[in-house]
């Protein structure tokens, strides 16, 4: 945190405010590309909360009738004013790195070959396991503090690298305490369904016996623990098959978690219809999505979770965002940050990905990393939106237009990160 | 520039140092993957230029010898030090955007239609023929200091949106003064061969004399006014035909420029097979590929310099880089920053495009974006590696592992740029 705690302050004159007023639902097709921008206009937060949002002429006479008394003006002139990023799908709790196996994958090998020999995931949960809570503590709180600096504010945080009670609760615990000790804003979400562990690879049984393990033991654990907003499930090739994944998901909703679910990366693998099935507030990954699968997940109101920073690292298509907005589905951008797919950190740049790569516009990928993300999160209300009431999360872009952050990706635009009212980075 | 001119800097113990330490001429094969890394290293700087590199240890013990003297001390412990980069493909002098084209393009539009229509290059060369010089300047200016931002501090930088002769000069002039007012290092091409204007697509004969007029006009212009290090063509489908390409290379030889190449972008078109025909120093972009075509790249001394920000803004495929670091051909990785097909001004992350893309390992992409391309612009003894002699120009990274600037692309490890022994970012 730098600087002392404020009271009221004015970001003023910005050359556009990204409000997103609008409906307050997940958003689709048209309605993902309106912005609600504001020319020459100021913001007013108190405290921690954003307190009124208009013209920099109305500010100005608010002013002079004796309105926001003491405020600390911050001249935003030629600057752009928009929510916090809000990241939907993230596996940032991990220890170690595969940076090994980067190289190997960039000389030949495929993820696939590398999963299925016990490297991938797995090499991550050997890692994982091995660490102390503060030792995971200490490696994560690195790496999202990087990632705050790059523009988001609030994350989901997913287990999935213990795939044993012990070391999916640890998971867990330090994803709460970067919410509590570290004051990012966080939503957990357990994905002991992740992968089948080395010691539950050798038969059919063992097998069973680990999906049963994850519906008897570790999500009621997780549960009676109140270490847990969601329930996630790897459904694809080379992971859980579509029976698998519904048996834990349906344990799921019966100890009342709300879902997400990792849905048609490889292939057409059932992931995205289970999704719709049970209603899952996000489907994530969907590089291979048919008309009726789209249709399916508009219909059950669940969002469509884009993840274009690990078709690149893997060199795989990138998801058709453009699709799915025109088919009315509520679209959302994440980094899937995690060791081995994609370690990417920079939300900001991954938007840049979601439009170049799956044909999102600058302003619907904008909506999908802010208000539609805070949504599929339960956190419409708090963040994702420049509103009177909600958390003041904020970027301060070094731009006079905000289509810079796509056209310009990966560019050091973010000038100023906000959260609740503080200025982080 | 921030902070006072230095005397001796001595910038100590970093986890890595790369040096590059190996052969003078441009590398290719197994050599691209050897960084010459030294660890617990010191590096010190004196004036402008590396003075020493090694052992943190004997660092000491020279200076309880009594060497060094006053050196002032940074300590990088747990950090790498790297050459800056090199980016010896930019377009960077333009006037104007072009962020609606690239909404257009996003939902649907393909960049050889908005091209065929007179959008594309030509909206540039109409903003950037109205803007007065000092206009080209500011813009230019804000633009490469971000640039820099970034890591890179060394540019190749081209005309090319004038295609008239005071238009052409100006852009270069502008060039040249980014160098001598603002201290950039910076080599100049005149491209006047970027596309035909306007004015000369009525017929085939305005399309010749428009080819003549650069011959016997614009390139006599520049090099009689000094502006001009390279002269380039754009070889390809929608541009110049191979021979009219070639007519222009070979009057470019004839008054005693060096070449480079746009070719093979968009097909089998001929820049290739022209770029060695030539001898170019470099032939760019190298999207469509025969091994017979590497193999004349190899034997004629051409590297390869790849701009996978394109191939990401443009969705096309990407280079093959693996193909040819196994071919043999020295590889150069740049950012190709222009105002329609790539405004990406990130060099750091667009090398980690280069490896997701292209496929080159970690360390080729860092010697294909410092050595490799600073010896195609004729500067391998001045920067690119970290050797006594070489001036000191270097990037401090927030990582103790270089692979970082890969693993977590885009991420802001880039965390001081140092260029002639001052922190100018
Ligand atoms: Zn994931
Ligand atoms: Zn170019």
């Amino acid at each position: 945190m730098t600087g002392p705690r404020p009271g009221t302050i004015a970001l003023t004159d910005a050359a556009q405010v990204l409000t997103l007023a609008g409906p307050a639902g997940a958003r689709a097709g048209a309605e993902m590309r309106e912005l609600g921008i504001l020319e020459h206009a100021t913001l007013v937060i108190e405290d921690k909360k954003l307190a009124w949002v208009g013209a920099h002429e109305q500010f100005t006479a608010r002013r002079e009738a004796g309105e926001f008394a003491g405020a600390q003006v911050h001249d935003c002139r030629g600057k752009v004013l928009m929510p916090a990023l809000v990241d939907p799908h993230t596996h940032l709790v991990w220890a170690g790195d595969r940076r090994d196996e980067l190289e190997l994958r960039l000389r030949g090998a495929d993820y696939e070959e590398i999963f299925a020999a016990g490297g991938g995931i797995l090499s991550s949960v050997r890692q994982t396991r091995a660490a102390s809570e503060d030792q995971l503590y200490g490696q994560s709180l690195a790496r999202i503090t990087r990632m705050r600096a790059c523009g988001a504010t609030t994350f989901e945080i997913k287990s999935g690298y213990g795939l044993e009670l012990e070391a999916e609760l640890r998971q867990l615990r330090v994803a709460r305490r970067l919410r509590d000790e570290a004051g990012f804003r966080i939503k957990t979400t357990c994905l002991a369904a992740h992968a089948i562990p080395e010691e539950a690879r050798g038969s059919e049984a063992a097998r069973a016996s680990f999906i049963e393990r994850i519906c008897e033991q570790i999500l009621p654990a997780v549960v009676e623990a109140g270490l847990a907003d969601y329930a996630d499930v790897f459904c694809d090739r080379g992971a859980f098959t579509r029976d698998e994944a519904a048996k834990v998901l349906a344990r799921a909703v019966a100890l009342g978690l709300e879902l997400r679910v990792h849905a048609n990366e490889f292939g057409h693998t059932g992931g995205a219809e289970l999704a719709a099935e049970f209603r899952a507030r996000s489907a994530d990954h969907l590089l291979h999505l048919s008309d009726g699968e789209r249709a399916a997940l508009r219909e059950a109101g669940v969002t469509a979770t884009l993840l274009p920073g690990t078709s690149l690292v893997l060199a795989k298509p990138y998801a058709n965002g453009r699709a799915l907005v025109e088919a009315g589905v509520p679209v959302a951008v994440a980094s899937d940050c995690n060791p081995g797919s994609c370690a990417l950190e920079n939300l900001a740049m991954v938007l840049g990905l979601a439009c170049y790569g799956c044909k999102l516009t600058p302003a619907e990928a904008i909506v999908a990393a802010t208000h539609n993300a805070a949504v599929s999160l339960g956190l419409g209300d708090e963040v994702g939106r420049l509103a009177p009431g909600l958390d003041a999360d904020l970027l301060v872009l070094e731009t006079d237009d905000y289509r810079d952050l796509v056209y310009h990706a990966g560019s050091p635009l973010v000038r100023e990160v906000w959260s609740r009212g503080q200025r982080v980075a």
